[in-house]
């Protein structure tokens, strides 16, 4: 098929209201008042993407949904390596674990290979299941600053990889919240760190499909890197699977991926992904790169406008991100023309007087270093982003009224 | 539509085999060898109820497959509520939680509850999950005995139950690997021993709509039950959705219902079950009753052919179970016909000279009460089951000559 026919799939009129209003969880449409757009949570507004809903159908056409293999079916444990391997990762398929979603496979590997008093290093900021899955094991999360413009900081990297409890280094390639590539320099330095260590990589690359102009390297398709890099993928940004929960780990070698296999009781039939779901993840790697193309194209579009909007407001600084359909403005400390907001009550008064819902930088959701942003995901139809960014440049002037009589109260 | 609509759907031509051995693992067809008709895992034969599969095409016809919420859809829990209610548990839907699966509802129900050096009563024998559930958190499970005509040894459950580490007894209602219901009677005196030691009960529900000449009470049913009750349902068994990996867990009340979820991690997306496999359980559950009763009346077929032809061989016992589709034919100790053979030596011989997989009643299975038994699923069609009947009875004057070479070795 040719890139038109798929460019239609990301028209205004493909958003229908009606069925994510009743879907649409996770801080988005089904969980906001009446009128309110949910630029919260990173899940598409668009429908399943033709080819997967047609792998879908056939495969329930044809009979029956038994037991899958533990580790994954082997279509799904192929396909993700081939995937890998094109990205240069030296990956093998027995490697290959098929997991419940990217979030639950950050836990496995946490689960596996951490315990009390065990140290892993974090971005400051990053998505909170980082920390989440570190915490859980009982082990401890320190965090390495990661600038926006500069990216990791290798000195504090550097540094506290020297501590004798420090197991892991854990990657978020692309950046979420930043929506930043981490340049092949750094991971270069990254890599070599934990050579020096002996301490793992985690590398969570969820939104690696999701670029602009460059791309971001493979973690494990560096030098040295894959023999202790535990790749973690997923489809839920990719291709707006998030209901489906599924996603996977590629191990740094087959001893390593038994033991999360053991970790996890995989075989005891207690954990693993549906297998209908990961038929949806191959349908997504097979044959949607037209589909996928045609996504990007959109998300460019959708970027450059939001970036440019949000520029123009006082106050407010906003970076083009490089991959991600997210965005994260945050407060400018250097003008006084948001005297008085932090990012959570930046998100109230949106909430409030635009009704846009986004997320706050709060410790909460990213780490201390991400006070003063706000993150929006674009990924939804251009009317739907025009509208939201009207109804925001609209509130704006009504800020200075609305935190004084807010930090009255 | 009419019964005899769903009966076809039994019938020998409804078993696709060449997608069985594509499908159908965990010790099934594609985890045989070619010849061999695997009777092992609890698992149907037959495609999925067309209601189910029409459910999730409409599902898919429409739209987006967005996060769904993290304790489960809507309509789930209130169509999981509803069917506990017609069973006679005062159910409410906040207190469902869908789950990736039985197996996993049981895991997740150990770690919210137990710890390191706390103990829990299992059955002896029951299926592996239980124990496997508790002592992932470091807790004992105890065992106490279940006979196959007895049930329960009531005095075994009131002494253990003494015991100050003990906080749970864990019932698998009806019981694999026997096939029997518990009874009434029996049941009021778990709950009587539970409710003056102050103990939860955990009951395993899985096999409940599988059921011949009468049915299993809930145990959250019975008076003064439901306050300390977790109900944990699957639809694997009901309508063979085993691959697409979804259960339940019925709290005992709200903040017990929390508990699960906090332990869970549900609400940082790390876990939770696929919105389609969820959907296929409301079909299931709305739509699939002259389904239900068209394959429980060909399993009650299935049943007593079995039944009647394996009594017939010397040296083995065979009861015919009153609730789900596994039979557990053990060895006669009264008779010298299966001399020299156990549990395992059984199934091997099985295997080797029938082609006939079955599951061996050793403790990694279901406990060292199973010793002696063999464990047989017969949800398939009748020309296979035929098939493998007649392979057994053509191998058993084999079986001396056999046990002594493999004894020998």
């Amino acid at each position: 098929m040719t890139h038109d026919i798929w460019s239609d799939y990301f028209q205004d009129d493909q958003v229908n209201h009606a069925l994510l209003r009743a879907r649409a969880y996770n801080f988005r449409w089904a969980e906001q008042p009446d009128g309110v757009i949910p630029l919260t949570a990173a899940d598409p507004d668009f429908s399943t993407p033709p080819p997967i809903r047609q792998a879908l159908e056939e495969y329930l056409r044809d009979g029956p949904l038994s037991y899958g293999p533990a580790e994954g079916l082997p279509d799904f444990r192929s396909e993700v390596a081939a995937d890998l391997r094109r990205g240069g990762v030296p990956a093998h398929a027995e490697q290959v674990i098929a997991t419940d979603g990217a979030a639950s496979a950050l836990f496995l590997i946490a689960k596996s290979l951490l315990g009390a008093g065990d140290e892993a290093l974090i971005f400051d900021p990053v998505d909170f299941l980082f920390e989440r899955a570190i915490t859980a094991t009982g082990a401890n999360a320190l965090r390495v600053p990661f600038d926006r413009h500069d990216g990791i900081d290798l000195d504090s990297l550097e540094s506290l990889a020297q501590r004798s409890n420090v197991k892991m280094i854990w990657l978020c390639a692309p950046h979420n919240p930043y929506g930043a590539l981490i340049k092949d320099e750094q991971l270069i330095e990254v890599v070599r760190v934990a050579s020096e260590h002996d301490l793992w990589i985690v590398s969570d690359e969820v939104w690696l499909k999701i670029y602009y102009e460059s791309r971001q390297t493979h973690t494990a398709a560096l030098p040295r890197a894959a023999s202790r890099t535990f790749t973690v993928g997923g489809f839920s940004k990719s291709f707006g699977l998030a209901g489906l929960r599924v996603g996977y780990i590629h191990g740094p070698d087959l001893a390593n991926t038994q033991r999360i296999i053991h970790a996890a009781h995989i075989h005891s039939t207690a954990y693993g992904a549906s297998t209908l779901s990961q038929v949806a993840a191959v349908g997504g790697l097979r044959d949607c790169s037209e589909w996928s193309r045609a996504f990007r194209a959109h998300l460019k579009g959708q970027r450059d406008l939001l970036s440019a909007r949000l520029s123009a407001l006082p106050g407010l600084v906003c970076d083009v991100p490089e991959a991600t359909y997210l965005m994260s403005p945050y407060i400018d400390l250097n003008s006084r023309e948001l005297e008085g907001f932090d990012s959570v009550l930046l998100t109230d008064f949106l909430l409030e007087v635009a009704r846009v819902a986004t997320v706050p930088g709060n410790p909460r959701f990213f780490g201390p270093g991400a006070e003063g942003l706000i993150r929006l995901s674009f990924a939804t139809s251009r009317e739907i982003l025009l509208e939201a960014t009207e109804r925001i440049e609209a509130a704006w002037p009504q800020r200075r009224e609305w935190i004084q009589r807010r930090l009255k109260q």
